[in-house]
C-alpha cells in the first residue's frame, strides 16, 4: 500500500487524511493538535512524533497548513522535510499560502532533489468531507501527472488543473476567491436595491440567475436569508466560508496585484469591506454575511 | 389576426417586431425613423404616421424606446397613446427607463383605465434577432398572464418574468445590469493578476468557471481576447453590449440605489469605471474593454 505523509489535520486536513485512508492509501500524519492526531489515528492512520518522522519512509508527503511561515518551518532547514526525503520524492503543499512563499519552496524542492507542487484547493468543509475538493496546481507537467493520482482520492477528478509554472496554484486561487468576494458584494447590493424597491429575493434572484447577472454566489450560496435551503444565510450566516479566511484570502490576492502592478480596485475594495466585517468582530461568520451589514445600516 | 401597435424600431425594437409577425401577430408600426420604419413594412407590418395612429385598433401596445422621457412623451398627454385607447387595452414598455418614470407610467394607465406593466428586457441584439429575449414584468399579476402571450413571440418563456409590482421590471433589470458590471471588472481583475503572473488566461478561465469565482461573464462573455469564440474581446471589443448602454443602465441603478438609501459601494464604482470609459472615447465598445483597460495601463 503507498504511504502519504499527512502534515496538518485541520477543519480540511482532517477529513482530507480520512478520503486518502478510505481510498487505499496508508496514512502517516503529524499534527500539533493531539486530538486532531488520535482522530486521524481512530480513522486507520499511524501517528508520527513530527512532520519529519511522518514523511520519512512515506511515497508521496501532503501538507495542509494555516499559511506560508508554518510550511516553510515543516519543509525547510536542517530539520526540515526537503532535507530528509530521497531524490524524487513528491511533496504537494495544498495550504492556501502567498505564491511568493510557494515560489521558494519550489526553488528549495529543486535544490534538493524533491518535486514539489502547490496544490491549493477550493470548495470548504464541505467539499473535503465529500472528497469532490477542486485542486489548482502549480509546477511542472511530470509532477502533475503523479499529483493527480493521490489528489483524485481526495478531489473531483475533473476539477485537479494544471494551473501553470510554479506558484501558479495559489495564484489561481487568490484570484479566484477574490473574484468570489467581488461577486458576494455585488449580489448583495443587487439583492439590496431590489428588496429596497419591493421585489422578492426569491424572484429577483431567479430572474438574475436565468440572466447576465448570474454567478456562484445566486447559484449555491445565496446571501438572503431563506432563499436557499442549507446556505449559511438561512442559519445566522454561521459557516461556511469565514469572514476570517475570505480576508486572508483577499490579502493574498492583493499582495499579488500589488507586486505585478495590476490596478486590482474592487480586489482592494472587496479586502476593505471584510477588514471591517472582521473589525466588527464578525471574523468568525460566513463571509455572505455582506448582506446583513448593507440592509441593517440602511433599512432596507 | 390579433394586432400589436409597435412603438420605436431600433436595434433591438426592429428585429423584436419581425418575430411578432413570424409569429402571426398583425403590427401597425411607427418610429421616427422612415428606414427603420420601411424595413419593418418590408417584413410585413403596416406603418403608421404617428405612435397614437398605430395604436389606434391594436389589441396590444407595445414600445422600445431609449429613455423615460421618450416613452412619457408618446404615452402621456392628451395626443399621447393612453388617452386614445379603449379602457383595458394593454400597454407593454419594453424600454429600459428608470423606475421612478415607470411607476409614474403606472399610475397614468391606471387613471385610464389602461393595463400597464413595465417589461424591459435582457439578452441584447442577438437574443432580440433569435426571439429569446428574457423579460422582467412589473404590474398585476393579471396584466402579466395576458403580456405573457405576446412576449413569447420574442422572448424564451421560461426567461419571462413577474418580477413584481409597478416598476419591479425595471428594478431587476437596473440591479442585474449593475450585477453584471461588478463581475465582469471583478473577472477582468482576476485575468489580469493571473496573466501577470504566468497564468494562461483559458486555463484560468477554466478553473474559476470549475470554482466559485464562475460567473455569466466567465460563462458566456470571456474579455481576454481569443478565450472564447464569439465574444466581442475577441472582435476588438466590437459590441455586444456598448459601453454607453451599460453606463446609462448603471446610472439608472445608483439612481434606485440613492432613492431607497441603500449604499451600493461597487455599483457607484462600476458607474464610475463605465463613466471613465466613455470620458475615454469608449462609450461605442463592448462593455468587456475594461479588460483592455487593466492590462494596458500596467503592462501585464
Amino acid at each position: 500500500m503507498p504511504t502519504v505523509a499527512f502534515i496538518g489535520l485541520g477543519n480540511m486536513g482532517g477529513p482530507m487524511a480520512k478520503n486518502l485512508l478510505n481510498n487505499g492509501w496508508a496514512v502517516t500524519a503529524f499534527d500539533l493538535s493531539e486530538s486532531a492526531l488520535s482522530d486521524a489515528v481512530g480513522a486507520g492512520a499511524v501517528a508520527a512524533p513530527s512532520a519529519t518522522d511522518a514523511a520519512s519512509g512515506a511515497d508521496v508527503v501532503f501538507s495542509m497548513l494555516p499559511a506560508g511561515k508554518h510550511v516553510k518551518s515543516v519543509m525547510l532547514g536542517d530539520t526540515g522535510v526537503f532535507s530528509h526525503l530521497p531524490k524524487g520524492t513528491l511533496v504537494l503543499d495544498a495550504s492556501t499560502i502567498d505564491a511568493a512563499t510557494a515560489r521558494e519552496l519550489h526553488v528549495a524542492a529543486r535544490d534538493s532533489g524533491i518535486d514539489f507542487m502547490d496544490t491549493p484547493v477550493s470548495g470548504g468543509v464541505a467539499a473535503a468531507q465529500a472528497g469532490t475538493l477542486a485542486f489548482m496546481c502549480g509546477g511542472t507537467a511530470e509532477a502533475f501527472l503523479r499529483a493527480k493520482d493521490v489528489l483524485k482520492a481526495m478531489g473531483n477528478e475533473e476539477k485537479i488543473f494544471h494551473a501553470g509554472p510554479d506558484g501558479a496554484g495559489q495564484v489561481a486561487k487568490a484570484a479566484n476567491n477574490m473574484l468570489l468576494a467581488i461577486h458576494m458584494i455585488g449580489t448583495c447590493e443587487a439583492l439590496a436595491i431590489g428588496a429596497a424597491n419591493g421585489l422578492d429575493p426569491s424572484v429577483q434572484s431567479a430572474i438574475m440567475k436565468a440572466s447576465s447577472g448570474n454567478n456562484w454566489s445566486l447559484q449555491v450560496y445565496n446571501p438572503w436569508p431563506g432563499v436557499m435551503d442549507g446556505a449559511p444565510a438561512g442559519n445566522d450566516y454561521k459557516p461556511g466560508f469565514m469572514v476570517d479566511l475570505m480576508a486572508k484570502d483577499l490579502g493574498l490576492a492583493i499582495e499579488l496585484a500589488e507586486q505585478s502592478s495590476v490596478d486590482a480596485d474592487f480586489g482592494r475594495r472587496a479586502s476593505e469591506v471584510y477588514q471591517s466585517l472582521q473589525a466588527a468582530g464578525l471574523g468568525r461568520d460566513d463571509f455572505s454575511i455582506v448582506m446583513q451589514s448593507l440592509v441593517k445600516s440602511d433599512g432596507a
